[in-house]
């Protein structure tokens, strides 16, 4: 049986979602609960989003098959009582043989949280950035627009990175700024490494003044990675759902 | 010169706020960090309320002396600088020498926050308890109103607590769910050890239907601890102000 699953993680402790030969990573977590449901088998899961070291998630999916067919709310409670505590199963359920959680993605939301009061609140400094100071919400709006489309980010991927195309389709980005927290909302068909943290850094150097929407324009042309500024810190980013197509959903 | 501190902390890691002989408590932390800024020499802070370990502070308040004087903006970056970062120092004001954090305070109000949906957020889990399922709304606000008053509160009290009194007055107990999320908003002049939490232990066995509002009625009459439910866990707990007379204010 193959089965979908959407989960939570608070990404402060972990060493993102990727599987690593050492460190604390949300597919080894979920793979070691798994296999002791499976009586001990080897289980792979494929998430749909590798989200880096200190990313969060309120909505990840997450693909796998086990051989034994369960019902869902009794594998979901299964797998909570096994997964820690940073790490929570939201929703299971039994998919076709081909559904893959990052093949058959249409596309990826996050959303960038950056708190600018003098003084940043503790109980916010895990799942949001901080830089103090006011922001001109303008000039970072028309910069955002910049990245929508069908276009080649291939300046915005960090090094590491080894994909065979650097084009990607952004169809939303957009920034709000209330009670003095920005939001920056992304939607894409796909992400190259660190993409989302690379736009935030990008749009919060134009926001403090010290770049301009033009030489951002220039340097998202310039296909090169050099002289865009640095990508925004790691605990303010969440993915916050993944989109299927219908028949995906069963 | 003495002066008036607002503080929020994040509690989880902190053995709360009273300095202890071991342990990390808040207390100790803004002690140490007046102490380099005072060259050395001790400095003795007294705080609002003695939040239990892992109890959450928005606005806490703090008074200490200093024989130096400040400007208020430059001592609370200066404070920033050194406080670890689960503790931020927001506020700062040189106040009359009569001035104490604790005998000054004419109420206090805290939030009790409980998530009941099946699954808690992991981006919660510090911040708000967490207990799955229905509540019975309407006997829980019963429950709720039964506290205001001036009463004696011996029944709330947790073994440890001294006082010459368990006397208090409670001017605000009031329960809202929203999305799943309960809070209970209550307000006092002074509160007995442990003594929000019990009255959302109370709280909860009533809305959980294992107690009914009778019985806390009568468990209150009685001043007499046993009997009454746990206390609630202290990371759903959360200080949010401390209310002074104007003239306190400078």
């Amino acid at each position: 049986m193959n089965y979908r699953l959407t989960l939570a993680y608070d990404g402060t402790d972990f060493e993102g979602w990727q599987r690593q030969r050492e460190g604390r990573t949300v597919q080894a977590a979920l793979e070691q609960a798994l296999g002791r449901l499976a009586g001990g088998a080897a289980v792979r899961v494929a998430g749909a989003g590798r989200t880096d070291a200190g990313v969060h998630a309120l909505g990840q999916v997450a693909s796998f098959e086990l051989t034994r067919r369960w019902e869902p709310p009794r594998l979901l409670r299964a797998l909570n009582a096994l997964l820690p505590e940073d790490v929570r199963a939201l929703e299971l359920s039994a998919v076709p043989s081909d559904f893959h959680a990052r093949r058959s993605a249409i596309s990826k939301h996050y959303r960038y949280t950056l708190d600018t009061q003098p003084v940043q609140s503790p109980l916010r400094r895990r799942y949001a950035a901080h830089a103090a100071g006011p922001l001109e919400l303008r000039a970072l709006r028309a910069a955002a627009a910049a990245f929508v489309g069908r276009r080649d980010f291939a300046s915005l991927q960090s090094a590491g990175g080894s994909v065979k195309t650097t084009v990607r389709c952004v169809s939303r980005c957009d920034a709000t700024l209330l009670d003095g927290t920005l939001s920056v909302d992304v939607e894409a068909d796909g992400f190259l490494r660190k993409m989302v943290r690379s736009m935030v850094g990008g749009l919060l150097a134009v926001g403090h003044g010290t770049w301009s929407v033009e030489a951002l324009h220039a340097a998202l042309e310039r296909r090169d990675r050099r002289g865009w500024p640095a990508p925004a810190e790691a605990r303010g980013l969440t993915l916050l759902c993944v989109v299927y197509p219908p028949e995906a959903r069963v």
